[in-house]
């Protein structure tokens, strides 16, 4: 599909309710002094920086949330490039209502439009080599459908949502199970059947032993491109690799041409900066 | 106080919630194959880099919610500084609960040690001007209390939590009014007489204006230093003076030095990078 | 302003929803027994003795939520004296969703305009002496920002909120600051900036030890007119005085010429008469 | 059983969050300013009049929701009298957090023991009558269950919580079904079997008609004593009787010995002066 | 009425939200992959065995909360007897919408269509008798109001809805007041006035002394059919008789020709097999 | 693992909530008439019928929800098989609080040890084979987790738990996509990384190209035992085959013995019947 689905709303909207809930209190004391109740108003939003336009949906159930007869149009789609100056949508209806949505609209599409923009450099980064970009569980708490949905705008991939739909077996799970092989075979025969299965492993031998247990996809963790080189060149044929750890848009092309398939990056979500975004009131027909 | 108070915790409970829920949703499918229900286990979470210790007890509520026969100690009071490698805290009880709250427990304090890390890089660089450093509204979603909670915790001071405790006339409204004087009556007149008041001026005239009709708080945005000082030398003994917009660690301290009272800062949460805190289990004891 | 603003919905919703769900429960047995599920109905709420109107949204939202296809048309504005006998709105749809909501449509307005009422009896008392009525936090559980709209609606102003949004220095954080003095400089201190500061005093000494400390809002509770007169004379032109304390009807006057500026009573709320409104289904066309 | 039971805590529990939540919001700023973390404290709550203790179980909730290590000791059972200055309890813990309940504890105290209190006043008024005193729905929005246990601890009765457990059949009921006899045989055929059926009827011809289809509890509204005592004397043999309009303490005891068995009153919960209550802070022990 | 009214949608509402949530998650995987935002489709909701129509506005809100742009029509009535092959309603929007709520709504219909259809067997089974079939608690739990819904549908009647709306004496609470005698007058002494008041006997002895006390619906557990008989013609004419326990499609009928007025059966909703509904997407128009 | 992991009781505990609020409402109104507040009781839980115990860790959340002081001993573990007469459990503690959980605490148990036990009879049927009997979708609104966790403990396999956590790709899919392998390939391009993909065929062909665009996962649904044979013995070395529709206790066999490694069963949710289990108050303890 061209355009990215949005998460199911009844997964976010409740963090709007919170976001709206923790500006607006009992009201906009300053609004409410100083503008009559039906005092109309038009605004625009515009990128102030260039940017992937992400969040759109989000600021509309923003402003529908604060104030149903707003008319919202939008000017440029989901996903697209903006330059700075472009405006992303505009707003007409009563001035008390789009002053009293701004800040939260502004601070959600702030958010989105960096974790898309901040993904799309990585994947420009690699651009040609097939690797894909995904992101992990380095989320915002309370952010996790919403951050992962920005990665995906921004052309990279979903890693796992969380702990019950994919399973990650990792170095304390193979302690347990007294080594990867027999990790691996537990965890398959314990582990609801619909769920995939990854492994993270620290050598050559633990990745055969995964391998020849079953594994169809490894987790390379801190490896140095040399070491990932020869991981893959031994078993890219037979497993999925993929690369995670200290990753950053000056390294991140020297890892996706070892020959992994997949390159998994914190800091699409936990490093992303904002984006510069902001509402203009046009002058004259305001307030 | 020597310690800031952490907000109410009915106030960020349900983001804690959210998070849980997000990242656990049935179960941790990976943990609940291959460790048994009562595997025991000792974990300690420690700093990668020098921070502010921030988030503390939100990061213990998490690990309650997850299991409250967790037994944690920490080892670094709320708003220490710690450098890389220092513990934060030790974690004793079932192996399957502390993985289950790991990725939560750390996600929030990357996020809480990483605003209270940047606004003490803020609170340094004006040590001695006896300018406050204050944050403004552009929190992520859902995080206000936490956020604003976390420049205290480096230093800084709040501004207004919401559009609900404080006044803040801005060009709109004085449009709105016919006039900076205007607009003070009559919010005055019309607002509750519990909040403050700050104004937003543009100019001189506008500063003049504003305080003559009663203001005693000005917010100066996107001023230069020089228009600053010029503004502190009028003014400053009259009303409190507070500089916004572009301000960068910097041009901080340079802002500091123009009179000004107040500095806000937007980046000390929409810009302020993760932490690095990671969760170690220790060898042979866990699992 | 002419008109007072509601707080935003988020605000009150949910305690229309908890009251719609303590009346109905799983249904109308009486209504769902012998009404028909379209018989139409007309109906008006009316008032049955003389009033302020307050709560028409709220009566509205009630409606709504229980039969968004209700047809309500309101007869008086939002702040408007009623006679006895006066319709306040009208109400066109099933007689099944009116009876439904009438008993909680009609337990708010009771509320709301008893409360609006009887603030403006206490406002019509000292008018002409430019004294402002308050409100205080005396307020009925989980009715906060309704019961003071309502005294907004009655002609009163807001003091504060909650603890959240105003400094109110008592005689216990006298005690633990070691002084009226050190109370205030260490709430400037320690406070967030943009809260305004209110101090109790008990004595004409310890209010010029707080207004020498920089408080310029005194809170004067059980003060004799004498005192209070005595007091006004000596700081008024200094700081806004405020007294509180077994202010009745009989008194405000008395208390309102002494020369405070601010008076508030917590009976606005706490011991306001519901008021008599009623829900009359027109004769021959209903159910 | 000698003490009423209180309702189930999930039906109220969420009115204490909610009225916390309005009351504390972020935090308790004054509080939070000038009292240290730990600083210990001693109070009392205690009746400023003579009253009917209502309510405690609620307060203690408040209490624990604030801080569940505050020490409470109750020196009154409920529903006991209590003169002016009686205590009614004693908290022990942190000043903090005694501060952040107070106001919140006492407004519900003072709206439930003014039910209770209310409700005694009627009750003893008509005491060796044997009738009972009732409420109605007339209760605070969201309050219902509350309102309803007070007037039980006042030694009222309860009549219906809500349209879902007993049936009413009122004039406009009887003008659907074409008649009261009518009204009541479709509800007996219509309404589940486990509830109540009351009937309102408006004249000695209809309640005759209602007796005759089945009905055994009539409800008189708005009769004279002589209509009341007519009424009882034809039909108290046969059906439980109850009168409700416009009950004072002043007509309660003629309209009780006019025969009826029962007498609805909505002044036990819509006209109930709230109680004087209040804490106190031991001196030199607190803050 | 001709149609049972369905319960307040506040009632059963979150159910639908809950259904969804744990259905749909972050979102369809599948669909949101292979499906274009906004495809169109038709598709319609029929049923594969012989049922009793039920939950048609529980289904229609699933509809609605996934996508309010779905278009429904409903093609046959709440409670009608569909044959198997019978369309129930159609559907036309958006492919994406309604492969989300498909399952969902079908889960709905299953169970609900499954009570009415299982209840109506017993209904028939006992037809010309008189004797009403009655629910029991015995429903899934969070179901409640919509498994006694189904109920009426299917022609039976509900019992009480839970332990607040009428009063059910049993041995225990026998045991507790010292006979049956005892606790039948105590419980009408205590209880709220507008309960009904069943109690449990075991003997023609107890029935005596419960109706001799005032009981005037007594239930008959597990009694054999020639007890039951012997019960009903010395008690039948004074009070109601309620039989239970051990009633199945075989004895029904042989129960309700002892004379009992009722027969409580918790098989109605504790072994209700769900009906067999599914969805057609009509070919060539869809996806 | 021997034990099956419960779900996170996040998941699950608002159901818990749900179904005691619609059970005890404001509370129980016979207990509370008839039992003094700290009678005490000795109950237990017993099986009528041969069964696997399910919803242990359930019902103890109704218990200590009602009242945290009851005290609870389960006598054997969860997933054990347990005789008619068995006891599951004991309780101690208040009457009262007993008589309020016990029809929920029942309700839970009595659905959870029926799909328990039911799952069990479908396991057993295939015992030997290696076969895998998975549940479905087809579980009760709201119920999912506990559903799929009774399935587990009956012995049964999980299936996707939602449209979330798996990719299943349906006609419908394929006639959007132009076909089997188009699908697969648009879906493996599009759908997130870590979810496995499942594929729905009707005929060889289309199996075959399934297989051939990489799908190692087939649902083959509907097929005769003759028609899954013959596609195992040519795709079970090459993919999972799992095979539905129309799957019974007397036909399961046969369909495990064509050499298909998975049957998934909607029946073990939807027609799971009840399991038989009660509660006994022990003679002389309790009341």
């Amino acid at each position: 599909m061209s355009t990215p689905a949005l998460p199911a709303p009844a997964a976010w909207l409740p963090l709007v309710e919170r976001a709206l809930a923790e500006d607006i209190g009992s009201g906009d004391a300053t609004g409410s002094a100083l503008l009559a109740a039906d005092d109309p108003c038009e605004a625009l939003i515009e990128a102030r920086m260039k940017l992937v336009v992400c969040g759109l949906p989000v600021a509309l159930a923003v402003l529908e949330a604060v104030d149903p007869e707003l008319r919202v149009e939008t000017l440029l789609p989901e996903a697209a490039r903006a330059d700075a100056g472009s405006a992303l949508l505009t707003i007409t209806g009563r001035a008390r209502s789009v002053l009293a949505a701004e800040r939260t609209a502004l601070n959600f599409l702030a958010r989105l439009c960096g974790v898309a923009t901040h993904t799309r450099r990585f994947v420009e980064a690699v651009a040609g080599t097939g690797v894909e970009i995904l992101d992990t569980r380095k989320t915002l708490p309370g952010w996790r459908v919403l951050d992962k949905y920005a990665v995906v705008v921004g052309g990279g991939r979903n890693h796992r949502f969380g702990l019950y739909d994919a399973l990650l077996i990792k170095d304390n799970h193979v302690a347990a199970a007294g080594g990867v092989g027999a990790a691996v075979r537990a965890a398959r025969a314990a582990a609801p059947s619909h769920l995939m299965l990854q492994v993270e492993v620290e050598s050559e031998a633990q990745a055969a032993e995964a391998i020849e247990a079953g594994a169809r996809w490894l987790l390379l963790d801190n490896q140095t491109p040399a070491q990932l080189r020869r991981l893959a060149e031994r078993f890219a044929g037979t497993a999925v690799l993929e690369a995670s750890g200290g990753v950053t848009l000056a390294n991140v092309r020297e890892i996706a041409e070892t020959g992994v398939q997949r390159i998994s990056i914190g800091a699409l979500t936990h490093s992303a900066p904002n984006a510069d975004v902001a509402l203009e009131l046009r002058p004259r027909k305001c307030g």
